[in-house]
């Protein structure tokens, strides 16, 4: 299946665990990774400054489905889908694979927030450049 | 709601980040912790010597909703119910709260597996003795 | 060796790696966590809110020597030692040890800064309240 | 000053915490990380089976001083330099710079070690092919 964007990254030692593989933990953190990869590679970024406001989008929801262990140095493949753009949230879809095998699916549903430091962060609807990138790559 | 099995954590400054809140992905290490210590409370560990195997529970999903941020030196009230035991796997619920507010809910489900290190985990029914423990929580 | 203060920290699955043991790097965020302990317990925060400035301690530097591995729920025993208060810099001592034996021994600097979100933290003299209370417990 | 061994990373957005900073921590990560990328660029690899036993490096002293802040998204770049190579042991030293200007400075000795799983590391003299290759380095 082809995917709007596609990345790769390493499975460091610091992300095993005792079991020899590695630690459920960071695939969320590499889910993150891919996704601010992708805002980058459309000239977005995980911190914006638009008309003088901190723009963020932190998570709301986060799941994954973990198939097949992998193991330090294994090189994963990243495909990222975006499923859906509404007013204010984007829901991602990623696919880990390994050697051809998937081993990993999983989501995440981000939310549009301005954020102001030492407050809690606050709901706003997309901004229409970054939606109008946004709805291009789910269209793909 | 009473649940079986209740613990508390306190948030600490390395699992925040510059948004000014607590990461996301902390909460799945909380969760799994959290868990480690209700098995430990019924006294079995996370990792078990059966009949001359070692027995581990590696997760097969994981999902979060993060319903409010929480801060660096914010306790957290983790409350655990046992939703389900399997003849091979064991799925929890988690809810956690700040000051009586509902922050989080996250659900994990982990196989029952035999760990051979340099080998994949092969699943396998939860022991006797596990199980029992494991469906008396479930009960409450 | 009688110290100021002392805890103890409970080694987690996600803090171990594929050579069964608890990763280095782990030592790191447990110095600081139990720094912010130590802190706390003399009414201190690691984010203090001081004349309408938001004042932290910052590392300028962090070493640890690893004697003997620790592994998955073993518990640690955590001294820390206020080694020096200078002006503007704190630096402890940190002795870990398992069952009576030292398993690593580490230091950290600590740097007294203003805080501003999205500027460089700027070095200032310890305030006089804080100053007293840690040069208090470097005399112990 | 040119060093052996150069590469890069970009700082992610689970590295920063409240302080709108790269965590401290995260140095630590990164310095192993890098150490493994110059032993795979010399054919060797964090776990090595010689002669029927794992092989791996285990640290025994790790510090790194910190100079300036780095933020989300800022590409470090490390110079890693192989200062010693002993009978047993290596030790690395590790320039962390952005933009031209150093940010930190790290060292790192890892110690050869035969592993087993379930039992500490054990220390062994490093094999001739890898000691022989890291001294090529060191002289450069």
């Amino acid at each position: 299946m082809p995917t709007p964007f596609h990345t790769t990254r390493l499975v460091e030692f610091s992300d095993t665990d005792m079991a020899g593989i590695m630690h459920f933990s960071a695939y969320f953190r590499y889910m993150e990774a891919a996704e601010h990869e992708l805002l980058r590679s459309i000239g977005l970024s995980v911190y914006t400054e638009i008309d003088g406001a901190a723009i963020s989008f932190p998570r709301v929801a986060a799941s994954c489905q973990f198939k097949a262990p992998v193991r330090c140095e294994d090189v994963l493949e990243i495909d990222i889908a975006v499923r859906r753009v509404g007013t204010k949230s984007v829901t991602y879809g990623f696919a880990f694979s390994h050697e051809g095998r998937e081993v990993a699916g999983g989501e995440m549903t981000s939310v549009c927030c301005r954020v102001e430091h030492g407050r809690p962060p606050v709901s706003m609807p997309i901004p229409d450049t970054f939606a109008e990138k946004l709805r291009r790559l789910a269209a793909d």
